[in-house]
């Protein structure tokens, strides 16, 4: 069945000669326009390419091609994606500020993704998403060990199976078992410039040591909370004026943006995992 | 004569499909290696290409190869560098921070590039100058019209016959007809953030205008002395409480980083100028 | 009548010796504490003071003994305000973002100022206005002169006297007759670094500069749409590869950004406007 | 004796009511101007201020009288500094960057400090300091125990009896028997947006994790080499295509700029030290 609108090649494996002459040449032959073709190779010789063309073809005989051409394919890996909206899911706790951007921007149609739908382990966002027609599912750890608690959140979103759960401030800890079934496909908000104040209350620590910037973190979940690969950052000033109060409501617009940035590049398949890294091309 | 060392293909021209994959398939038939490969299709239909590869090979060969390899080569140019360092000349009037930074660098090998001289139309920078052995000019404009002041000033630079100009903090105005002989050759840095501000005294302009961001602007010298293809840029966060002065003070911090990113850019065959846009690959 | 809350007294004129002393003096004597205290005098005299303090007092004594207990009290103005929330009308055009920043901000009590009401030449924003239960006037500019179409926005404004208009992305320029009726009351947001690329399509105008970096601008309005003493402007870095509209969609989070800044600097009573500058203390 | 020029008194203790009253009183009472005044109270209730006034007066009996007119001055400290140069040692070790801009803006006097020698623990950078005409001593730390090699500075150091240490890229940790010498008197900048990266190399650290954005903290040493109370810091964006090495050629223009930007503020006496943390006025 062919395709007829904009696609993407998503390419990576060892690096040698000839790789970008060998996969131009099967989307010439094709007849195919690459509209952007980015790569890189990394200081250890892994290549990452990201090809967004235009035109009609058989993805099944391209991707064909495209294995069989190479003098050696050994490690390589190509994914081949239509250019469209991902499906996902927010998880928030108590705060607004990154929910109601996401929000924002969706209801105007401007976060390459459809919303599926919201859940908290507070029900205190539910006014502010049910504005928006999106069903919010309230679902508590009260009286719940960590592992039922995750299993009744698994229950809820096995109803949506989102592409990508985004974390928009969600302040629980979550298991590996859990992140295990989304793997790099859980992207959190940290509200520090990461790997500076780890853990609980970074604008206390950062207020505590004096700090002159605060920024935020927008990565990967895999194993932790605060590890991962960062996709995005970004920092804001502050002096010694500013309490720690007044450091997290700075810290919030910075957290909002650098989130909306991230995303945006992940849902345009923009990011490649490499190890603890995140290549964005 | 094979070369042995890096080297930077460099091709513009009218978009068609298929220009990566010919122009790779060159470099792979002689069995080059590319280490950087950027492209860019500007929205009016432009290709731009640095690839940035090593190997051994003859240059006229391989220039005739591409040439000769593309199905419709009208209108495409290839230029072909080794990667080196440039010979350049320093023009100056009166001020040392941009000067100071471009010396230091160059003293630590770190500038991509070899001073021939520094030419002034004061003699105030001489002292600074003469501490790196570099020989320094002084070729006032006392007494001299316009047009003598920039024959005395090319015939100076007919002993060097450097690559490129740097105009760091060089503040007098050039006639098209000095520009015309080092077309897109001439890096100027003007201490605004372009085209905000542009003429005499822009800090000035910036206290009189109450603005909180000041900035600098490093770019090619085409016409006249604010216009030209941007290379760099980049703005520091001022206040009421900044006089003119102290606005001054802190933009010369931001000129001299931002001319020495933009020369780093420039150095390394990154910049291509297409019509009053530099695209930097 | 005595006021029990915390309180901001702005005081500016010539700059003589004792000023803050005398000031100070009579707070002491009331047995007020002040919180903050930040002063500035203009390079041509002019002093500057916000003085934050609790405590409680009778203003119209507080305000008699100030004025009486200067040396010299010629020119100097006192203000008198208590800590509290402005009460503001948001106008607004086609474009949601920073209206929907200012709504969610408002949803949350973040914006320390009350949105009493929506006024828009266009009616594409109402769905997301009555999301929040806020009022939302619909004024058309069609079939109407531009005195009016401004003189029925008054008529409209006139329902709610609001202390400040926030032009939210409102794309008409207005009169100066219609400015005459809020001096000094009335923010607008720019989109762009001003004074850069004043007048329309400003992000057309950046990107045929080929600049690198794109900013807003957050304004007084006093004579013109582009004029007026400068708040707040921030900035974000672009390339070539930026379109217009790709750095109209990133100039959008810092326009946002920048107006939510302006907005909170205002409504906390610290920007005094001084001929077209803005000191923020 | 009376001084004539400029001067900058410190205050800070417990804060109480009237402080500002009383000292402004003493300054108006002695027909001294007040030129800048600025104050901060922390969170627990300290007072610092910061008042930078003009005219003819007697230090002790002005010193006196502020300690007698406030109603408690127990934990109150006053120091009464003119406004002036500092002098200064600076400390490196084989990078040129910090030390090379340090040594630009002292030849041009723009340091607002005397550099009376540098220190270096290697002979390489003993060409650069030549140029300029400062004592450079180089004492190796070879051979010698950290003792033995601090007991080498501290003897050449009391040649110079220099107010302040600079640390522009001294490499060695120093003991708490060292520091304990210079107390809120050596500053250094540390290669790294602290407290990420604490440690060695931290742009290979940088790389490993990822990160965005890079920065440079220039801080007080107190008790070991990445700690003290932070004066300034700032940052600069970088991708994945950034090596270790990239990062710290990168870094490097942040790390100078940022240590003379702190260097400024602590030598026109604009900085308070309050356990770990630092207050600039």
């Amino acid at each position: 069945m062919p395709d007829a609108t904009k696609h993407i090649l998503l390419m990576d494996g060892p690096d040698s000669k000839g790789l970008i002459y060998h996969v131009t040449g099967v989307l010439y032959r094709h007849n195919l326009n690459i509209i952007h073709n980015d790569e890189y190779v990394s200081p250890s010789g892994h290549f990452f390419m990201r090809t967004e063309f235009e035109g009609t073809f058989e993805s099944d005989a391209l991707l064909t091609e495209l294995n069989s051409t190479l003098p050696n394919a050994e490690g390589i890996t190509f994914r081949l994606n239509p250019k469209r909206k991902k499906n996902i899911v927010v998880m928030v706790t108590k705060e607004h500020h990154c929910l109601g951007e996401l929000l924002i921007r969706y209801a105007f149609d401007e976060l390459d993704a459809d919303i599926l739908a919201v859940v908290s382990n507070y029900n205190v966002l539910q006014p502010l998403v049910s504005k928006f027609g999106i069903p919010f599912h309230y679902v508590s750890h009260e009286g719940r060990s960590r592992e039922e608690h995750e299993e009744a959140i698994l229950r809820t979103l096995a109803i949506y199976e989102p592409e990508y759960l985004v974390l928009a401030k969600y302040m629980r800890v979550l298991t590996p078992d859990f992140v295990n079934n989304f793997p790099n496909r859980i992207v959190n908000i940290h509200h520090s410039f990461l790997p500076a104040f780890v853990g609980a209350n970074p604008y206390r620590q950062a207020y505590e040591r004096g700090v002159k910037i605060i920024g935020a973190t927008a990565h990967f979940v895999n194993n932790d909370l605060d590890e991962g690969p960062i996709i995005a950052q970004n920092v804001q000033e502050v002096d010694h004026r500013h309490t720690a109060a007044d450091m997290a409501t700075k810290g919030k617009d910075v957290e909002k943006i650098v989130l909306s940035q991230a995303l945006k590049l992940v849902f345009s398949d923009r990011v490649f995992i490499s190890g603890n890294r995140a290549i964005v091309l």
